[in-house]
């Protein structure tokens, strides 16, 4: 099995979590954590949204958050833009890597983003066009890239399309999500194995969540389709494990310990990142929906004892 | 990817689960819950053990519940025997089918079952040869497969060696069980393969608990090494998610989801295994450990509001 030997792990807490808590985390809190993360060895976070407060009001706090993020070499920091006015509001904060998303249904984007897909596209090309003027790394994501809550099931074809469409605009950095949690590694496989040979300029990240207990599954078969950059939320932040729908994204712990387990280097020392988990878990008030932390920790306990 | 078209998923629930649970389940109760597993199509069932009462007072009404076996056609029925004391009990109830468990390390094997290695295989064979008299199917199971509490990683040669000694026995279904949950799907691929090759006389089964979070990730990479028998446990019982040291077996109907949705097929009605799972729940008093039910039937909920 050829499996790459190193992967790139991108928490997605700050933004894709908390976005999608119940609890409302102060700024400072928010900045505790992404401390405890970038001191773990995470080089690349997703730290906020430049979306309309009124619609995403956990990430009103944008401007104040990337204000205050600590300057590290090395350390990229993304900021999530819904439009050309987010990107402005970003630029303007001193944001250096932002992320677009577009969606893979007709139905979701009308829902999700309000417009269709093409449109989504247009945007994406300007934003493109700006960002290598302004100095701004544009990425772009695709949401329900396997299933869609309005739609059902996605077709292969379907998210390739619209990755090639993508890729035409100029942007290097594409990530496929598995936006509710219903992709199988089967799919995954396959759907990475089209993509990866289709678009071989296009840096390709996976984005699951473990609303159906598949998401660590998935990132095993991405991994063997030769994916090497995963999306992960620490301590699992974005979805109540106890409340039902939950759909909360894979723990990046958890994640980071499969990759180091199976012999790909992430650069993130577990220990810190079980500290950074402690962090999140103190911020929402709740446990991690993560298993590996305590499960370490039990172990060893019991050696210590 | 070449997977199997078909896997049995073995629940293990009654036996490997509820021995490890806080909660004292009556007789009646584990049956009602083994009639519901049969009636969601499940085949073959773990449905206790025959050992020491004083040892492991959970399943010291080992006669009861078999005695209260639902009779169906094509069902097996499995008893784990600790000795051939066991074997005598199990075999005056009427079991048709054993199973008895080694242990890959010497360490594990004093300390959970009181005897060398040596001396376990050697009652391997006297149990193999008593169960082809008796016309009871013996199988063997091997414990802490690749990582043990007391001695750390366990060598694939080591597993492979013993796996052997257990083939010339007789047997033919043969479990290799993650006990402590350390294995990750590298290993996992690589050992069943080197299994699978080196036995082909031999049925394997995979055993997988959750305690990383990496048990379904397991179940891809062992079926894609061809194992097509899988163990797990309905609702995940067997350690509970909020405790600390918490070693879940693999929930069975996570494990079934995940098998129909790569197009494997194995005999049972999600919806009712489902139904299993809320009885399981009940015996506990604490929500599955496993995730599918509760998002499906979240999703369900929102397309019918």
């Amino acid at each position: 099995m050829a499996l790459p030997r190193r992967a790139a792990v991108i928490d997605v807490g700050l933004r894709d979590g908390l976005q999608n808590e119940a609890a409302d985390v102060p700024s400072e809190a928010k900045l505790r954590l992404a401390r405890a993360l970038v001191d773990a060895g995470v080089r690349e976070l997703e730290v906020t949204s430049f979306v309309r407060p009124d619609l995403v009001p956990r990430m009103a706090d944008a401007e104040a958050v990337v204000a205050g993020l600590p300057e590290r070499d090395g350390v990229a920091y993304v900021a999530l833009v819904g439009n050309e006015r987010g990107y402005d509001r970003a630029a303007a904060a001193g944001v250096r890597h932002v992320t677009f998303v577009l969606c893979a249904t007709e139905a979701f984007s009308e829902r999700n983003v309000r417009r269709s897909v093409a449109v989504s596209v247009g945007e994406l090309r300007s934003l493109a066009r700006r960002g290598e003027a302004d100095g701004v790394a544009v990425r772009a994501a695709i949401a329900v890239s396997f299933g869609c809550p309005f739609s059902g099931p996605v077709a292969a074809r379907t998210v390739l399309e619209l990755a090639k469409r993508c890729a035409a605009t100029g942007i290097v950095d594409l990530g496929i999500a598995d936006t509710i949690g219903t992709a199988n590694p089967r799919m995954v496989a396959e759907r990475f194995t089209l993509l990866r040979d289709a678009l071989p300029g296009i840096r390709l990240a996976a984005h699951f969540h473990d609303t159906r207990g598949m998401g660590l599954a998935n990132v095993w078969a991405a991994l063997g389709a030769g994916v090497d950059r995963f999306d992960a939320s620490i301590s699992g932040l974005g979805g109540c494990p106890f409340a039902p729908g939950a759909t909360g994204n894979i723990a990046t712990e958890d994640t980071v310990h499969l990759l180091h387990e199976a012999g790909v280097d992430t650069g993130i020392d577990i220990e810190r990142l079980f500290s950074a988990a402690d962090v999140a878990e103190e911020l929402v008030g709740r446990p991690s929906a993560g298993r590996v932390k305590q499960a370490e920790r039990a172990a060893a306990a019991r050696r210590s004892a």
